[in-house]
């Protein structure tokens, strides 16, 4: 991957760039949609496409287990098995090491997980395997493997979690440089370090020092999102950009909320994955815009079950660039949610995705207008 | 609604012809994919015009308790409430009189249902009142509210059924006669009579020259699909079919297995829908062609969750009409359905309702080259 800066805001840290894959430039700051299985939940690639998100996000544990890596590598890897053209960034594991404790253990060779569908049977996910599955996906992005630790954390296991987090980048990172010289690579997959170090600002500042050194292609800020509170997340921003080179991406796991995406964009951050607009879509909440200028109350969410819906004949969104959303009423989408019909979860879906991936263009514009 | 027979089989009943609504022409014989609550489960409206059916079915009972067909009439008519631009018909209630059975009370006003969802209070759908729905969902083809006797059943039962059904038949059809005279229309919707009379040979001749005689745009045969020896339909078709005039479309309601259709054309009938290919879907049954023939296995089925499917890389379907089958493979789906990714419950639809209606065409091509 290449990645050049092209602006940097004088009013805020915001900056633009393109990040540059084997499968396309991607105009930063951007937002990937989660595609955990291989599937944006609800989405068939036409829809996907017609989206235009350029990236998405798949889960390097999920595929691992289901349908297995190597069967992926047999299919062409994962663009062609899920028909996807444009980037793709996969996640290492390390956030199952936090979202599936009780199943796991912590070793200095990797993390245990013992699988339920699989009769509880063990797999060692090493930093080594994690890059290893990536690889034979064939993702654009890889994640190195990390120890994601809860929310709150005592500082004695934050410093010792950070230190095996930095071990593991070093193996992932070797591994991974002794990997790609086998092949001929028209243009390189990058490999991201990921800073931990829970609240605290020393370990913070260690953990992106110890990456930096490291010399990864980009840097992601692991272990927010995790029950801080907000404040915190914009503390950890504030410690951590500094420390990060300006010529590579920086990417903010697992954020946000829309406000929270244009605070940390104004922190200096490029890439973003969130699972909100698509799981709160299936739920049957609606992300609309309410003003174009990102400030303030600049949007609304509205529960598609609420009565007002029930008569509103409007178009589910007059200015989509999707003809389902600009010809299907608000009332035909509460009565699909009402009856339960899945369609309705689909056309919530996309008219999230398509919200958020607005929302990265506005705040793309607004950099480059010197307005953000 | 207007139908022009264009040809008579030599070698069966088989009928070709065609029948025009304000919303299009239609190739007979046909078949509807079901949009019980005005949407074709899991498709958009983009997805179901990729398909061509031409015409779906829709129900009347569903849609007048949610959302109510006043709502529909005010979004304009069922057609724009769900974007669809091809022709609707809508049964009438009558099957929901034989499902819901536990739910509802016969009495010579009509149906009396009481309805769970709506806290148990009592629904009476007339004759009337189920013509009264259909013309305000504004769809091209209705039908008679009738009772369909569940099977096995009683003569004595049978024959008083048979006898309500008429005069629900005969007030149906004066409602409907004295609505149509207020408006003005470009191309007066269908009203179809539905012969009942169970597997009672001398019932279900009366029950069709009754209707003759009242003298309906179209004629369905009812009371089938209920749980009868599949013989029994053969036979009930054998009985009714002569005594239904050539120049009227004849529809066999909630058939069937491919099979079973080719068989029913042979038998002379024109219409047809069915829960199959959508329902067999979701739950993860593919509809695969064989031979093009339509004689003896012409297609097989194949439960998505089998072993043999997890890496074969083939297309779901090679010869498909739609790129989502002919660029995913069996083994995307088969993971897709393994991991209860909804995508794949919409592909198995779209697959499904493809095969059913390439079979039509098949079908019609081969009454039009004398061989069925």
């Amino acid at each position: 991957m290449k990645f050049t800066l092209t602006k940097q805001s004088k009013i805020s840290k915001a900056r633009l760039g393109v990040l540059t894959t084997a499968h396309g430039k991607i105009a930063t700051p951007f937002f990937m949609p989660i595609a955990t299985r291989g599937a944006v939940k609800t989405l068939d690639y036409l829809e996907l496409a017609a989206l235009q998100p350029r990236i998405i996000l798949s889960n390097t544990y999920h595929l691992y287990l289901k349908p297995g890596h190597e069967l992926i590598k047999k299919a062409g890897g994962l663009h062609t098995f899920m028909q996807w053209s444009g980037s793709i960034l996969t996640d290492s594991g390390g956030y199952q090491v936090f979202s599936l404790s009780d199943r796991r253990k912590i070793t200095e060779a990797g993390a245990l997980f013992s699988v339920d569908e699989d009769g509880g049977q063990q797999h060692l996910l090493s930093p080594e395997k994690a890059v290893e599955i990536q690889l034979a996906l064939g993702v654009d992005l890889l994640m190195v493997l990390d120890e994601c630790p809860p929310y709150p954390c005592k500082k004695k296991y934050a410093a010792e979690s950070l230190a095996l987090t930095t071990r593991w980048a070093k193996r992932s990172k070797d591994y991974f440089e002794k990997k790609l010289e086998i092949r001929n690579w028209k243009l390189k997959p990058g490999l991201f370090g990921i800073v931990q170090g829970s609240t605290f600002k020393d370990l913070r500042i260690k953990s992106a020092r110890q990456l930096v050194e490291l010399n990864f292609d980009g840097y992601a800020v692991g272990g927010v999102a995790v029950g801080e509170p907000r404040e915190k997340m914009t503390e950890i921003l504030k410690w951590v950009e500094p420390e990060l080179p300006k010529d590579k991406p920086r990417y903010l796991m697992g954020l946000g909320k829309p406000e929270e995406i244009v605070a940390a964009v104004r922190a200096g951050m490029d890439m973003f994955d969130c699972v909100i607009p698509t799981r709160e879509g299936r739920h049957g909440k609606l992300f609309i815009w309410r003003r174009d200028d990102l400030r303030g109350k600049f949007y609304v969410t509205a529960q598609l079950d609420t009565a007002r819906f029930k008569s509103d004949f409007s178009p589910i969104n007059p200015d989509s660039a999707l003809p389902v959303l600009r010809h299907y009423s608000k009332a035909y989408l509460y009565h699909l949610f009402r009856t339960n019909e899945m369609l309705g979860m689909k056309l919530a879906t996309l008219n999230n995705v398509e919200f958020y991936l607005e929302l990265m263009r506005r705040i793309r514009q607004g950099i480059g207008k010197g307005r953000l």
